[in-house]
């Protein structure tokens, strides 16, 4: 039985060049429409059960974030439900990995993959409970649905916004959603039940829908940037942020998280809005205990590790985080973890992980509520 | 909150002419490729919370199958897990239903709809089971993987074939494969566990995975309908046929079953093979015997209704059954169950459902095994 | 740490004579009340985390059924959800078995288990049901309740009796009721809806809890065998026969089925009421009818081994199956799993057990369709 | 079908003085050993199905905490897995509730109830954990073994005790154990991988299993009250007590938490040591630290309302908290849970639960994260 590549689903992004050895397995990852971006992969190997594979993406060196394959460990599964790591080497602009498989099925992603059917279930899951509206703001460039979750009351006191996966690549960020909102519906949840007396959640799960199916790494259907779009969205270029951020101007924001991965850190950390126009003591207060509180809630995060912090005034407002701060004059984040493990608190057999994540996002709830004197 | 429809997903198929009005939301149903057939249906409404919403396929006179929504009961979900029947009206060649959902998102379609990220999952769970390989057998037009799952000993005495979904809006084709797939690897079964000692089975669960990606009802991605392919198939136009019928002559078939639904036939039944030249006396008694000792072991088949018996000689060999009768000499039966319900075992929340479906796949194990000697 | 072993909880039942050492752990069965009877064995344990241990059971050879320890193998468990056979030999009348446990708490049986506590969860889960009853038909020496389940309409034609567990130790008999229930309470089951039309099923999942709690292998609280107990029972020795055959008799009895468990036979067998004085060519045909359908549906019955024919005029009514054969004149059976593996289909990892003994009561659902017309 | 009540199982307790008729089910609840004590009952009722029921614990005034029954609604369960609160009165010293079952088998009980059964369910789950070790301190007087759970490595720098059910009745604490012993068994758990750096945690789930099975609700199989035993325990009257202590003084305690349920206070405490010699500013401040954190990560939990506070010298060696922050010169804590709702945090529908206890457990490991650098 011949060996097979194939990417032709949901989210999947590989070329074969040649798989005619199961030795020598030479692979490309294609680009984002537009041709910048490069970086996400996701395939699935048949027919090689028992055989020693080796495989290599040979574009590797030319991807966006080069740096991001140091120390990185490939991500792999035999039944599409559990995931791991697989020893991977990065060298001569080459991404190494050998396996040698115990069934005739598998599946090898940058990250644990969260697909539109994923995403589906779990809009339909959390939209069927008490307290939540699902609300179509509207269509994506490929026709799809750009999905808004609110859980609470939308006359309460505090609105507060999260939106995951701007950039389609960025698997884990909708992870972390499953976590949040896991937490916002489960009614016997004590923090839930406190803080959703004083505050509604405006969740989008998936900015990009597009960009997901399409097997993206940064960009939508068109090859927009999404997060490079806030200041002057369009509806025939980035309507995903031209919808959403109409909406937040209808409820108001008094608190926004923007999740996001990054490549190259080995670490969760938070990026703040240090350089917008409106940035005042009370909101770097504020923006610091949530960082300490969010640490102290959950190891996997830290404070020490991040982006510069911007100078005052040099915000890019064309930066979901930056925008949301500077409109809404309000506390904006933006969340990154690391498509590697973290270097701190390794899991040698997961790495970070899509279970990691959505324990962060779960955590997300706890840090809201002890700063939710303070909103 | 605006109500919003959409199908713009894996399977999805809807056309919105108007939803302005919750009163009067206008629907139509898109045609395969070749603008010959349509009937399935699939989308999504969403924002109609604890609103009546009256919901209306105008255009469902013109399907394909007209006599299909006689007696036809729409397929709901509020969850996405869940599908019921809910009360539906074809009058003057529109079909009527209306709902007041329980909450913001519901799905509506003509079957329990079974996606191609369900298809991945059901050969990845398969495949990592012991005894069992995977091949892909190349790709369709789309790029897609025609996947084969074999269970059990390529060395067996016998090569018994199933395949399911050529027609890809025969979703309940598919359900059946789930109950058949889940018995054959489930080694504490014991008839599982005799019939493997004497028959591989090779299993095409879905034949078709660019029509049920696009919401077809009956064709491939160039308009072919694969069941009139099988005398003549080719890389270009039936891909789908050339590969599957290309490893059957590699295999030898000593049984074969194509699973399928009809429209408009309230019963679930066998059409045989009576018209192909080979046609003896014994095959007849194998039929017979099978379809008797099928009836017997699940009460929601039966024998008495079902397509005119074909005259000596008349077989149409484009039609897989007839092809794989007369090339292979053996038993090739075509299964077919309703979209409706069952006219003599009716349901009246579930109708004929992927429950029900699952539960014939699981009989098709028994009946085998109860003629195995004459095979 | 020292290694301990107990048998204090629901069933338990072994003596430590000595565990100072790992390597010889002498262990002996207590008997159950009367003083007549022992076999049935369970017990934990702890502390032995990869240590080697060597367990005897020095009293096996004077056990009731001696020959039972022939080819039998240990169940063992360290989750208390996963069961499987471990090598044991039996040698100059003690039964020894190694183990080296991977993790600190060990459970031992002669058969998987089947707890009061999983009694309560099963009829729990069933009577919540919908056409299903449960009635306390009065209590046992011990103040425990006698629980009867009546599935269907008990107006229905027929009366479908079956009874489990006469003697405690046969765990194998209840596991046997979980698959029966399971099929008889599923509504989307075929075989279920039509058999339902026409007979109404009175299950007795536990005819003897307090031997069941006491870890017995044969008898009541008071050292009763009850399935000795039929011609003449009463509330002060054997009121779990007392209540049962009353509710018999105001219900009446159309098929019989006493389910148990052999110790010596490696066979699934079915004893019949030959002897009975009403014993007729009509029920001989219905009978072998039976028992050859039930071969077909499920291979890891037979029909070849079991115990001698009686003699016509010789049954003893004292047993259920001839006490109701007798005086309902109808078919009644007497159905026997081993506690060993199965002769004819081996199963190396698990023997016969707890899964197969549920599909086997699965399959009795269609053993009775497959008659029902002749009842 | 007669209605019939039944206690006759693990952790079960009511006496039927009356169930003739349906609209005056007089009941009473039984007496601990020693006569002293009562108020846990738990019980069946069969054959009731749509037939609207009045029981009345006629008894009640007489309990040990009268104060109990005040806004007290008891627990039903028809599945024995979902378990609500119903509508209850208590007037004139009598418990009056009204119920019309929806199928024959109900459940009834003080608060939900945490079986034998499941205690042994839930040590075979943790013990075959990583990093996990079971030890068999020794057994009760009825024979059964006291059960210690080790997590994490036994050299650790700080040892970390817990205890629950001293008093069998206060079924919460081992809801709360389950929430405890799932965060410290997940090895993706963020909070747990760090905690475990430093910490092991000795675990007992069920300090009282004999009272517990003879559904009592403070004493042991001899009528002791254990959480009076500690200063002179002895193996002929309280050995739960002495082999614990005995396994303490082998380990060394750093933080000690006794699990309990309180009938009167419809509020989650916590009870601290501050009458004991040794007591301390930097305890106090600790105990001070602990329980503001505790109250942050958990709503349900409060600090306002509680026990009165001990004034110093005056402590009762007796008690478990007492003794042990003594002995050991370390913090040592009484948590309280309510049998009724709490007052700040109501929930209509499941009033205090075996959910939000099991919730509670898993703050306790946030809350011990929150004060590690301290301890």
């Amino acid at each position: 039985m011949a060996v097979k590549i194939n990417s032709a689903f949901d989210g999947g992004n590989i070329e074969c060049v040649d798989c005619a050895s199961t030795e020598n397995i030479r692979l490309q990852i294609s680009r984002d429409a537009g041709g910048e971006f490069y970086q996400w992969f996701y395939f699935r190997m048949t027919g090689a059960a028992n055989k020693f594979c080796h495989l290599k993406i040979e574009n590797a060196g030319g991807s966006s974030y080069p740096r991001g394959w140091e120390n990185y460990q490939v991500v792999v599964s035999h039944d599409k439900r559990n995931w791991y790591r697989s020893a991977t080497e990065y060298r001569n602009g080459v991404l190494h990995f050998n396996i040698t498989p115990p069934s005739d099925l598998s599946w090898f992603a940058y990250f644990t993959p969260y697909s539109l059917q994923q995403h589906d279930a779990l809009i339909s899951k959390i939209s069927a409970c008490n307290n939540v509206s699902l609300e179509s703001l509207g269509t994506t460039l490929d026709g799809r649905s750009m999905d808004l979750l609110r859980i609470g009351n939308p006359n309460a006191r505090l609105k507060i916004w999260s939106i995951a996966r701007q950039h389609p690549g960025e698997t884990m960020a909708q992870w972390w959603m499953e976590g949040l909102l896991e937490r916002l519906t489960n009614n016997q949840d004590p923090v839930t039940r406190e803080i959703l007396k004083q505050a509604a959640f405006y969740v989008v799960p998936n900015m990009n829908p597009d960009g997901c199916f399409r097997g993206y790494l940064r960009t939508n259907a068109c090859g927009a940037n999404l997060n490079r779009e806030w200041s002057n969205p369009s509806l025939e270029k980035s309507p995903e942020v031209f919808l959403v951020r109409q909406k937040m101007h209808e409820t108001g924001v008094d608190f926004s998280l923007d999740v996001h991965g990054d490549e190259a850190l080995p670490y969760n950390f938070i990026a703040g809005t240090e350089g917008v126009k409106s940035w005042s003591e009370s909101r770097l207060h504020l923006q610091t205990r949530f960082k300490n509180n969010l640490q102290q809630l959950n190891p996997d995060f830290q404070t020490t590790v991040g982006y510069p912090v911007a100078s005052a005034g040099t915000a890019n407002y064309d930066i979901c985080s930056s925008y949301v701060a500077e409109h809404f004059k309000c506390p904006a984040m933006t969340l990154e973890m690391p498509f590697k493990d973290t270097a701190d608190t390794p899991d040698d057999k997961y790495g970070w992980s899509a279970g990691r994540s959505s324990a962060l996002g779960r955590s997300f709830v706890d840090a809201i509520y002890s700063v939710l004197d303070a909103l």
